[in-house]
């Protein structure tokens, strides 16, 4: 108002009610402004934030998956993976990985943001909330590959892959799709969403390069031919671990929207999500219970996690009806992909392989058929091969480097006496007269 | 501003001011009402998206409590139930549930909104986000059953049941009470703020029709008369989910307010539907004390649900004192609700008629009593019968034809052996040596 | 606009624009104030009650870790201990606790706000969310003593015990931190943001005054000399309460900031409460392989409760490379903590005391040592000792009035029996043949 205060032939009431008002309005505009941004910005970091919780909680879901899959003797060494990852993904992520995925650097990786530096892509949001969020898809990635390798690994050759993993392997892939790399300006864009390919695929590629290395655990596939199934010790585990990732994954697909906006965009997702996961389930205990004579439970749950990572992908941009569609394929291919990993010979105690790299891929093609206007086929298969030969190659030096130096394969006795008290040096049920 | 550019007769200085401030105001406000809405909107998604994933998550809850509370030779079957349920539920719920229950239609049915349509009763949120805290309620009822038919029941048989009671037994009643059907316009409107009747009873009432078809489990009720306690698998189970489940009601009640306001009618309906569990567990373990001699920790659990169950009818109305009372009442009920089924030979394998039955009656009772103005005893009486009778003789003829077509119950052979190994093909713990 | 209608020199175009603007923005600008305070609250109290949902949640933590860490034939009395133990706390913080602390009264001890009253610190929230978020904290308290005194406590006298704690030992000394009372208004206050001193040392403080009184479990420590370890039974369920309290801590931890703001301070603490997990276990894996040969997966999970308690205090002020230092700290403390208790012949059944009380202190101190300006290490010394020394005298007090009366110790025969075929009249897996 000082700038007007002498403008005398105003009526003093005007003068008053602008004094009150157009400027008062200015300010309070401002501030206005200032408070919704706030606002916004915090909203945004709880919808982030409570996704986060979820994607974190996902390594219980891993956890009770993957040891309820496995036997009793081997149980506190799945177990105790699923636990160290995290922490060592924090770390390695923490330092290096997030930077390499996520500054700005080149096509191929980023080069700078070591513990954090002042890189973050998200400008609608804290950098410590966007960090924290992907952390917590980092670790994911590791915990895919635990249940591929195990009953049979060193508990230090795991935790070395892992963290090699978080902090070279995924984020340079990741660069190449989320931070701005050659994925990202293809002609057509190679389309993610929240990393059918850039997580599930990518873990399960690295996994399959360990089981490879690895072999099979003995009596798996007896030399007089066939298949010898080893089931699970706990199917309770199993049951909440799956629930628990279906869970999670309203974190992990939702989440990676970023803001919440009006919610429907977010709402769309929630809901693409859970209903493939649902065709998924459905079709997998259908197909199963026609082909093995039984609605067997493992498969239920292992179509659910199919439907869930195929949809990861495309979860934005596919229609709901076409969800249900992407979900009961996945549901039907991981029935058949156990069995054609059995039949080859691979060694998947969990079937990780078959709901996170074949269901990865599936979920990866689907946004080219499904996803409408700006997406194409051509880019989605470019994004597979290049994300798959990447990360098979450079893992599986990974691993011949591991076993090379500390050694990959515990001995053919502690294996048959368990890793748990082998290794651990103590059992999941000490108290249980039959541990393994 | 263009239409006020030609008074010249304004000093320059404040159509400057002008021009800065009541038309960029008027554009501001705009923008300002717009952004607000936006804001309003998407807050209101978060909480009710994270209501209905606290909602999902009461189905690890169910599966814990009635797994935890059958013979491990049956836990693969129930486990399996519960996962598969939030399935199908998904589906049918999906495809006709919704539609029936909240399209306008006429008092006793929607009659559009198949797939969604463009059904939406929340105008504060995006219909995908509203479909999908009621697609998690809707499940909820049909685990209820599960419990309820427990180890005796063919997998497929409660499967049709579920199917067709999210689709169109749950979805009817629900419509007389939340999509504008008949008991929510009557004189006093039926009272059933997060559904002590429209979910819980229904639930019991559809599995109370099981029961009644299927008969006891073998060896429950000897010839000799008594009853001969059938002790389940693992109290671990029981009381993970059993607090999952009080967790989960913090979506179930705070979250059917739909909007969260300021705070303060959601963190009311937090605060009462705690205290009931409270009071409630502390009741029954108090109750079975003295009844049996002993803390019975399956009556503690029991009385956590049984005061959830009695509060979330009337959470929004009743007083934070009063709703301890509401609790402690249901509490006590629990205990002698289980003693009252097993006496007149109703074999109830988790207490399910009881806590959800039995405590939803007594809580849709609770608001006529302590609800205050604007609710009715005799509504809130009208309400229970027409939503009991119609479901209980509704439930009973689907079961009917069940039984008719694909059978109900197991054989006695399978029984005995345990369903797993029977009917799903698989062991819960095939390491046990004793696994029933 | 009423009182310039009479300027009739003002052209009718300009009029009209201030009608429609000015005046109109007054009562829009109270309307946008309105509308921003009612989003504001709204935002805070998902954010809170989202975090008090969290640490509802680390009670099925609590109860997982610690009957997992104890034998199968005291399961159901543990984990009932951690199921009632809410409801408890629920009555006596709702009618005793909660004005005790927050009420103004003097700086000892609040002294109005029974049930509630009006006693609201918060002004940004509707007080029965700050209430629920203050009632899951205190019953934390109470749980980890629970840990303690495990496997040879009556069940009556921990609930007696609970109850005591929850209604007045812990309000008091909470008081004098949070409640306005004189530790927080030293020179330099006492600075404990979320609880290491407040919440865990005061738990375990009041557990080594039961540990001293019980004694420890027979067979512990023989006469012969040395320590005989105690397997628990499951691990299982230690890695599920494990994770379940590190997910639980984000809302422990980041909701005590009562606010959400734009976001930043909240992912800041989220970042160095994850860190600090992150170090924790990985040193105390570290230290605990290089110490005893194996990595030790029972100090993986107690490595990362030592970094969440340790950074518990200064979460807000402690930068994110320090909170690696703080956990990593912790993690190898809490190794040679445990062989510490058991060389001086204290029986700590779960390493609640390792955990609570020692890391309690630790990361107490480390606020005077990395918070930075505004820490004061004396201040932190003083409250440390304060709150010390009148919880282990008063909770000393308590627990042996409880011996005088109800008695505290379970006979021999019944401890080597196991308290839940004695004191519970039930088995937590009563098919398994050897439940102890």
């Amino acid at each position: 108002m000082k700038t007007m205060s002498h403008h005398k032939w105003i009526p003093a009431t005007m003068l008053a009610v602008l004094a009150m008002s157009p400027s008062a309005f200015a300010q309070e505009s401002a501030s206005t402004e200032e408070a919704l941004a706030t606002l916004t910005k915090g909203l945004d970091s709880v919808f982030v934030l409570l996704s986060a919780f979820l994607v974190f909680f996902m390594n219980v879901g891993f956890g009770c998956v993957e040891s309820g899959f496995c036997r009793a003797k081997n149980a506190v060494n799945i177990l105790g993976k699923n636990f160290v990852v995290f922490g060592l993904a924090s770390l390695s992520f923490y330092i290096i990985g997030y930077g390499l995925m996520f500054s700005s650097g080149n096509p191929i990786m980023g080069t700078s943001g070591w513990m954090l530096g002042d890189v973050n892509p998200a400008d609608n949001l804290p950098q410590k909330v966007f960090f924290f969020f992907q952390l917590a898809f980092a670790a994911t990635a590791a915990t895919i590959v635990s249940g591929c390798v195990a009953e049979r690994i060193h508990y230090g050759a795991y935790m070395a892959l892992a963290f090699v993993l978080v902090a070279i392997l995924y984020p340079i892939t990741g660069h190449w799709v989320w931070g701005g790399g050659f994925l990202s300006t293809l002609g057509t864009p190679f389309h993610d969403f929240a990393g059918s390919t850039v997580v599930h695929s990518v873990g399960g590629w690295a996994g399959l390069a360990g089981i490879l290395l690895l072999g099979p655990r003995s009596g798996k596939f007896p030399k007089s031919g066939g298949v010898h199934p080893i089931p699970g010790h706990s199917m309770a585990l199993v049951f909440l671990g799956g629930l628990i990732l279906w869970l999670g994954w309203f974190g992990f697909n939702p989440g990676s929207n970023l803001a919440i906006g009006d919610g429907s965009a977010v709402a769309h997702i929630v809901l693409t999500t859970n209903m493939s996961a649902a065709a998924g389930l459905v079709a997998a205990t259908i197909v199963a219970w026609l082909y093995f004579g039984k609605p067997d439970f493992s498969m239920t749950v292992n179509g659910c996690l199919a439907g869930l990572v195929a949809i990861t992908a495309g979860c934005d941009v596919i229609s709901v009806p076409m969800s249900i569609v992407v979900g009961a394929i996945a549901g039907a291919l991981v029935v058949f992909s156990v069995v054609f990993f059995d039949k080859i010979r691979i060694d998947d105690p969990v079937g990780a392989l078959s709901v996170h790299l074949a269901c990865g891929i599936w979920g990866t093609l689907a946004v080219g058929i499904f996803g409408g206007e700006g997406c194409s086929l051509g880019s989605q298969i470019v994004g597979i091969i290049a994300v798959g030969l990447y990360t098979f190659i450079v893992s599986l030096i990974v691993w011949a480097i591991i076993k090379a130096t500390i050694g990959l394969r515990v001995s053919q006795e502690v294996e048959s006496l368990g890793l748990d008290i082998s290794e651990m040096g103590m059992e999941a049920y000490p108290e249980d007269p039959f541990p393994g």
